[in-house]
Order: C-alpha cells, then sequence, then structure tokens
C-alpha cells in the first residue's frame, strides 16, 4: 500500500492548543510521509536574508493529524523510519535575544550562513558534517494550555532532541481525542544543546508510522524516546536544573515499575548506568532526557 | 622499568590550594601507579554504616604529585591507562542535603547500598551492572583559591566526568611550580549526573603517565579531556546554564583557532556537531562538557 502523503501545504500550526482540528483523519498503523517546511518559512534563502528577532510565527508542524480512535490517556507511539532532506541547502542563523551566548560582546545576531547539502554532507564554511536530521519540533494537542512551536513541554513541541530521528520511536501522551499530531521544524543536523539557537534547518519528508498504545501499564506524563539501545525520559522546565529532576523522576518511575525498587533504590540505580543529557539550553524553557540502557529496562507498555 | 607507584598512605589532600608541597616528585613521562581509597575514606564498608551528612573530609586524593619541571602556563597531560578495583565491593550512598532529588519526600537519605565486584560486573540488588571506572576527583594547585575535594572548578577537583577514564587523557592549566597532582574519588561505574551524589564509590589502582607541555598554542584555563574521538572542554559555574555558557566559550574557542572562525561562526559550527554534555548535577558547582569530534578539531597543542 501506497504510503499516504501529509504536507504542510494541506497545514500547519504555530501553536499546539487544547482544541485542535485534524487537517486528516487515519487510523493506527497507517504509514504516513510527512512533508515539513523549514523553520523560518522559506524567509532565509541567502546570507543576506537575516532574521533580526525571533518570528512571532516560527517551527510550523505539519498536521494536526487526527488518529483515529485515539483518547484521553492513551499513548501515542511514533516510529520515525526515513527523514529525507527536500532541499539542496539548509541554512544556520543567530537571532538577536536568542541562544546560550546572546549576551556575549563578540557574538554576532543576526548572521545566516547558508549550508549547502550534497551526497549526504552538509558544508560550513568549507567543513563538512554528515548529514543526520532530526525532527525539532513534534508534539500533540496539549492538556488544557496552549503553547507556541517555540515552546517544548509535556506535550512535546519544541524539543529539539537529537535523539527524535531515524531509527527511534517517540512516545506521547494522548491529552485529546485523535491526539492531535504536529511536527516540522527539523534540522539536517544539530548538536546536543542547539547553542547558536539553531541546527542546520530544513525542509525534509518524513516517513512514520503511528500506533496507538491503550490501558498502558505506565502514567506517561511526558514524552519518552526509543533508541535501538535505550529509552530516554525527556522533560523541559524553566532550568536545566529543574529539567534534570524531571527528567530522573520519570527515569525512576520506570526502573521502579520494572525492578519493584523503591524511590530511593531506584535513584541510586539511576547514578550507575545511562544518565542525564542536555536536548537544548535555548528555547524558552530548556530541555533534558535522562537514558537507561535497555539492559535494565524493557518496554514500560 | 617498572612502574614507580604513590599510594594514599604516602600522603592525600582534602583540599587543593595554592601553596601545596609535594609527597613526591617524579620527570616527566613516569610510568605510575596511583592507589586511591574510596571517597568514603573506608567509613563504609556494610549496608548498616550510613553517612548522615556530608563529611568535613571527603574525596581523598593520593598525592600532591610535584612534576619536575612544570610551570604557570604550561599544560599538564595526564594519560590515563588503567584503572583497576583495589576492593571486591563498592557502595552507593545517600546523604540527607545532598543530590539531584534530595527535597523530594520519597528519597530516603540516608541510605548505602553495598555493591559486590566481580570479574568485572558490579551487582545492585540483583541487577548486573559492567565495571566502568572513573576518577572523579583529579586536579591540580590553583591559581589563588583553595577549593576542597568536593568542589569542582578550573584546576579540577570534584568534576565526576565519566569520560576520566582509563584510554582518555586529561589536561590541566598549570598554575604553580610543580603542578602538585592529586587524584582519588574513584568509581566502579557512575551515570552522566551522578544524580544520587555518588556512583560505585571504590578503592582503585590508577596507571597513568603525566607530560608537561609548554608553550601550548592555546591558552587553556579550565581542564579538557581527550577521548578516542573527540576533544571536550570541561567547566564548572554555579548553574548549568552558566557551566555551558563557559564549556562552549571554551570549546569555540578551540574550533576559532584551528579554523580561522570568527567566534560567531565557530558558535555556529559547535550547534551542529557533538555538543553539550552532563557531568555531574550535585556538587557545590555543576559540571558539564561540551565535546567537538576530533574530525573537527586536531591537538590544540
Amino acid at each position: 500500500m501506497a504510503r499516504q502523503t501529509v504536507s504542510h501545504e494541506d497545514g500547519a500550526i504555530y501553536e499546539f492548543t487544547p482544541d485542535l482540528d485534524g487537517i486528516v483523519t487515519v487510523d493506527p498503523g497507517t504509514e504516513l510521509t510527512i512533508e515539513t517546511r523549514d523553520s523560518l518559512d522559506g524567509a532565509v534563502q541567502a546570507e543576506s536574508d537575516v532574521i533580526e528577532t525571533v518570528p512571532e510565527e516560527v517551527n510550523a508542524a505539519t498536521g494536526p493529524i487526527e488518529i483515529e480512535g485515539a483518547t484521553p490517556g492513551d499513548v501515542l507511539r511514533v516510529e520515525i523510519e526515513a527523514i529525507r532532506l527536500a532541499e539542496e541547502q539548509g541554512r544556520v542563523i543567530t537571532i538577536d535575544g536568542f541562544g546560550l551566548l546572546d549576551r556575549h560582546d563578540d557574538i554576532e545576531a543576526p548572521r545566516t550562513r547558508m549550508t549547502p547539502v550534497d551526497d549526504g554532507t552538509i558544508e560550513f564554511d568549507g567543513l563538512e558534517v554528515p548529514v543526520e536530521p532530526v525532527i525539532g519540533t513534534i508534539g500533540v494537542a496539549p492538556d488544557s494550555e496552549s503553547h507556541t512551536t517555540l515552546v517544548p513541554y509535556d506535550h512535546g513541541g519544541n524539543l529539539d532532541t537529537t535523539d527524535v530521528t531515524a531509527g527511534n520511536a517517540i512516545y506521547f501522551p494522548v491529552f485529546q481525542d485523535g491526539a492531535m499530531l504536529a511536527m516540522g521544524d527539523c534540522k539536517a543536523a544539530m548538536a546536543d544543546g542547539e547553542m547558536c539557537g539553531t541546527g542546520v534547518e530544513i525542509a525534509t519528508e518524513i516517513d512514520a508510522t503511528i500506533e496507538v498504545i491503550e490501558n498502558a501499564a505506565i502514567d506517561l506524563e511526558r514524552p519518552l524516546v526509543e533508541t535501538p539501545d535505550a529509552w530516554k525520559t525527556i522533560a523541559s522546565a524553566e532550568t536545566l536544573q529543574a529539567a534534570c529532576e524531571l527528567a530522573n523522576r520519570d527515569a525512576i518511575a520506570l526502573l521502579a515499575a520494572e525492578h519493584g525498587f523503591d524511590a530511593t533504590d531506584a535513584y541510586m540505580f539511576s547514578s550507575l548506568v545511562g544518565g542525564l543529557e542536555i536536548s537544548q539550553v535555548v528555547d524558552p524553557l530548556v530541555t533534558v532526557r535522562n537514558a537507561v540502557p535497555k539492559e535494565y529496562l524493557s518496554s514500560p507498555f
């Protein structure tokens, strides 16, 4: 069966709200190709195109995709099978008022660097970087509050997490009927941290299959990502320290459920394997993850 | 030539001060075996041995080892060849007032878990974890202020960084004549983050070779670690965000020097490869690193 395509031209959102309407409805298990435009909506095509301030609308997320039968309390599983670049160049930018070193005198903002892409390689000023695409913004309709696509939170959103890539699966709590999945803001490559505020921003085509998990054994409150080797809790908060606490608490809950540990033993064990990782340090909330190798954690679902 | 042994019984410090005296003087290139006791000085030998509050003296660091000819402005290179466990059991503990989740009601402190070690494997309550030793505290005499061995800073100290392990090399600025290297506080295993406040604390024997780099091309201000694949700057500060800024600035300086980038281009490039990593989130200052793969950075020395 041919994959079903959902394009940003069919619809895209700049805000995850509790009352989203789907632009398409699909059955669980449908093989999708989701077309995304770059996070800056095509505004940057040359190094002379600079972005002075963070746009009011950024990180267009293709969707919402309504998943038939998904209801609050379920878990949505998004298996990312492939991410193909849909442009021959990406862009890396700085914007005044944004980025880890925003207040540092020698950092010039705005600046744009265009990065040609050829044969699996990105060029940045003569240096070659392998294409390793990441979905920057991905999430579902939230529980009660609305969040622009610049913000990461418990519904997902602007997670900017390098593990959200081909070969991995990401899980979200379903807060609203139909889940209302949307994604965009892809990068051809990104460092953990996304320090300057972007990776190589680029349009893509994402092959993904979405499943609904009913009666999950755990109460998933925030996104969770599965790699070939590890389960990683993902948490966003105002400070890195607070995000670490949330991500560690979620990892502890998984370890306790699997091994019959109390919270303290799970906490102590979490301090021995895998560990805390930085997703991004630049968005309105910052994001970290807590990795637990699969040797110590089977599927929590 | 036989390795020269330096034992904690010869001398160990609980504070890195500017005016340390060496317990031994060695020539650069001497192959050393450094014996360290566990971070709690042997006080915890059973699960009934609990540590109520953070001891005034903790993380005994074997040394100081005076390096003949090391003078301020040089760089000290410590190549870690092997770390052998010197006990048949380690311990993981919680202490009231310490650890990422210290204020959480369901985390019990103090608690001690003893972890038997056998044939390359640590046992934690029935789970097996591979032995992957880490040197928790390692540093040199600081520039002007003194720091207890509980504190990580620009001289090193309680860095609790998983990359400080066999097969890697760590570099320090030399602030004082003789450098005055000391190390201890080893773990048989530790997660990035060291969330509960310890890894598997254990006595070890460390095989290391120390070199002095004169006239270094860069002005090293803080520790730097070299793995087979990457160079990683290491920075400690009061918040994770501030530590990220320092580690990223140091990585940018290396990238700019190597590629002729200005600070902004180096910052943008640093956002594409490797990235920020968490060392520990529990000590009086917290520690992060910024990894840059070796494809993009040759030795800065």
